[in-house]
């Protein structure tokens, strides 16, 4: 999987989806109920974060190369190169599988 | 019941909902009416706190271990290694039983 | 009245409600009208505080005893050794009974 | 009219409501139109006030024997030892009469 | 026109509202179409202004005796010595006459 | 075109339409389109600025006589001497014609 | 392709709209799903940035020649000289093509 091409802008991330195997590689399954549903991905760009209102920089929680577990209610889809990513906000990454 | 690899984000945390059996146990029954129903759980994760306007830390109030009242109106759902767990911002949190 | 073993989180309470009959030997009747109508009870438990923006604590306005008059839309209702208690945040408490 | 035991929180404050006879007496009359129409009463107790980002404390700009005009659109109605009263937040106060 | 005994809360102004025959004499007159439609008065009572996040004080920017245009959606009709008043909020108002 | 003898409050400004023939003159044409459609003015009078949080003042970045385009969904018309402007406040303003 | 002769207010941006051909020669090709599309364009005017609550001025992260993905749901679209252009804000930059 090449990295895209794409620097996000403030706290977004660029994410590459996992499909639904790697879900069941990992032993995380993500229940498909009524109650909101989160998606797995792996992190491949990071913007350079936030800044408060006191001036001071937040750089994002995450890094390239982490598996995240993010909000599906959230993100933009892009296509590049045939490969779909999801540009997200860092307020949309529930967490990170350590 | 083995943690899960999950590392929240910001002020979340990863709790393990305790069955309803556990509940009757504790002496805490959750009413079943139109008013909030909040639920119990057991804290299993927790983010790094977040972030106040002045670039202060705010660590999360509860800690790995702590069995806690929660909104269930809010959280997003996940299954690891075939356990639901929940991740929850601490705003979700409503109590913790000392 | 045993107090419940809970901690609320922040600017959270935990209020043992006052039955009806209470609330006639007090003095205060809360009207039955279309405005939204207050409830009364006792603070069984008290959460630390809030957390302003520049990093202060805030502690709440009232103690464990006060007798106060709450909003009725706030509030989650638990349980606990089958007594009834709410979890309210101070912004729902209108009034202590002085 | 005694002045009932209640301390209210923040910038609350409690009223004591004017009858319709009153409003005639003092030369205002609200009308009775499409668009919002205020009330008249008397401050009979006065919130500590509220506290700004900084931590400074705003003490509340009415005090107890002031005459207001508040908006019919908030506040909460608590009635003791028989007499109605309103409980307000500041915001909620449009005017004193001098 | 005598000045009405009010002295309105915070950034809030009292104003008389200009009959529409008043609007010709000015040389303005407010089209009747689907866009917000302001209104023209005169200031008869100014509060002290409202206070920012650091504590510090604003004044309004306007003073007893400014002819204003103002937003017909805001604001609380009042009635005194049967004149009419509309108590405003300092945003509401969109221009002083020069 | 004689400038109208108001002065808008904060950061508002007084903008004089543009008729249709004008835009096409200026090389410029607003599509009639399902998204936003900004107009086209000129800036006749502007208020004094806003006030930040910290008390700082920032004045309105644009001048009287600069061609603006500002967004159709935003300010209040007025008619002064059978002319037509519109009171806006600097965040309905999309750019400046240089 | 002529730069526009408009400076855009704040933190907004002008942007000339790729056609769809140009994001299939880049290799990114943007899907037609329910799930939020962003669209492709290149900068070709940037606003003097936005100001914090403390006075700091935030410039914009992208630059003039830089392009972009953005929010399809943001933005006014203007027509110059016979070609369309997106007036932005940043929030609605998604990211840059680096």
């Amino acid at each position: 999987m090449a990295k895209p091409k794409l620097t996000p802008l403030g706290d977004r991330v660029v994410v590459k989806p996992e499909p639904g195997e790697e879900m069941t590689r990992s032993g995380i399954v993500l229940p498909d109920t009524a109650k909101e549903k989160p998606q797995e991905g792996t992190v491949v760009a990071v913007g350079f974060g936030r800044i408060l209102d006191n001036g001071q920089k937040v750089p994002v929680e995450v890094k390239v190369g982490d598996k995240i577990i993010y909000s599906k209610y959230g993100g933009s889809e892009v296509k590049i190169d045939n490969e779909e990513y999801i540009i997200l906000q860092e307020r949309d990454i529930l967490a990170v599988k350590a």
